[in-house]
């Protein structure tokens, strides 16, 4: 048993599709969320830039006294390694969406042509790949980036009529349907924001894995195990950052469908 | 007569399309340019953010003793006042792009009906309709918010036919066609390196102005009527950027028509 909170940080809101899933399945955490909204986007960025961020990130949620750290952003999944995290002398249980995504998608193939969408330094990394590798060598991976997706998401153009999210995404998606893909790993925890639109553009043919919240089951049996799960009914949730939180409560309130302005505090980046 | 560099920044690219017609019609000056692309965008962000980034930036400039700062970024233009430069201690002449653009477009408008395509954070603060209302307040402002122009320039999305791009320039750009403005400022710097697309867009019916350049002739002047001109024929521009410069250079590459790798350095933004 441990009561101390889980954190999770994200570059910006989209690693709420994992807080929204955890916040269901483990309803007694205490959920600690770090938002660096002040310095989304990280997909477009080098792996040197996103190391650094996602390192003061961690640092930062460690002087929250939390008891894990869910790196729910697959681009800092992809980008920072163990022995980035370790040589910064971060030393806290660390999991990441890479693995738990891979292994959904390959229980829900059933063909074996499995497509990954992400950001630019995620799939230039290749983890998605090696991952795949690991887990079903046989599979197909068919990858591409979407840049475009996270500054959408960030600018709250999410619903349903937009026509330039509607053009986005016909054109980030128009490989997999060539590629006949079925199951599509939505890699960046942003894209589950427009899981109907992403659906509805594939005419719901395609096998779709939300990995923030494929991240969260798996979480959830990591603390059942080795007995660290809160010994509570209800947890409450805080919300941490890096810009005002105006933008970040108007996005998490479409997509959570609660109003968490209250439990919504700004930092400092300098102050991480 | 002053032969110290002229400092830029911006919070990407976008200041160069200043940089470019600084070096055309000032080839005698050198120039430092700072392009904070480990931030960027900036236009998405609160103003407090963007006051802090640009104090930031400004100072760094100054270690690099630059006679004068041109912030060649509409965001910081239209949110940063000279209360808050001045309260951080920057004593150093100062140049933004809102008066400059807005005069030029005054000059090119046949019948008054400008508009201002700017950053969402640009668009909020009400600048350009300021500016107008002292130049010329008979004319008419339509302004639109471009959030995702930013991003799209910085993702090199900028060969004419990307199809998410022409899809925002027909999203951002109806309703200046549908109020029949004669004149477009682009008020933000990035946009120039669209140019072609937005005239094209605009069935090259309305006359843009091009912020940066706008600004880079009224520091002429300025330099020239002060006796700050450095007397040499033929100076040199260096790049310093917070990301690494291979995106940077590579963007670079395709608007400024050079290869500036070798004169383009990373510096760390806790550095600044």
């Amino acid at each position: 048993m441990d009561n101390r909170p889980i954190g999770v940080f994200d570059s910006g809101v989209g690693g709420l599709t994992a807080v929204r899933e955890l916040r269901k399945i483990l309803p007694g955490e205490d959920i600690v969320y770090f938002g660096d909204t002040g310095r989304v986007p990280y997909g477009s960025r080098s792996k040197q830039t996103i190391v650094k961020f996602a390192v003061q990130n961690m640092r930062y949620l460690l002087t929250h006294d939390v008891k894990v750290i869910l790196a729910a952003c697959g681009t800092v999944c992809t980008n920072v390694t163990e022995k980035d995290i370790a040589s910064a002398g971060i030393d806290a249980p660390y999991h990441g969406i890479v693995m738990p995504a891979t292994r959904a998608a390959c229980a829900q193939s059933q063909g074996g042509r499995i497509g990954v969408m992400a950001t630019m330094a995620a799939i230039r990394s290749g983890a998605y790949g090696k991952a795949l590798r690991t887990i079903q060598p046989s599979a197909q991976l068919i990858g591409n980036a979407a840049p475009l997706l996270v500054p959408i998401v960030e600018n709250g153009m999410t619903e349903p009529g937009n026509p330039i999210t509607r053009q986005a995404l016909e054109y980030y998606l128009a490989p997999f349907i060539r590629e006949e893909v079925d199951t599509l790993i939505l890699g960046c925890t942003h894209y589950p924001i427009l899981y109907d639109m992403i659906n509805e553009a594939l005419d719901y043919k395609v096998s779709l894995v939300d990995a923030g919240a494929a991240a969260a089951h798996e979480l959830k049996v990591m603390l059942w195990e080795n007995d660290l799960l809160a010994a509570r009914e209800s947890g409450c949730a805080r919300y941490i950052v890096t810009d005002t939180v105006d933008n970040f409560v108007a996005v998490a309130r479409n997509f959570l469908f609660e109003d968490i302005e209250s439990s919504t505090q700004y930092v400092d980046i300098d102050d991480l």
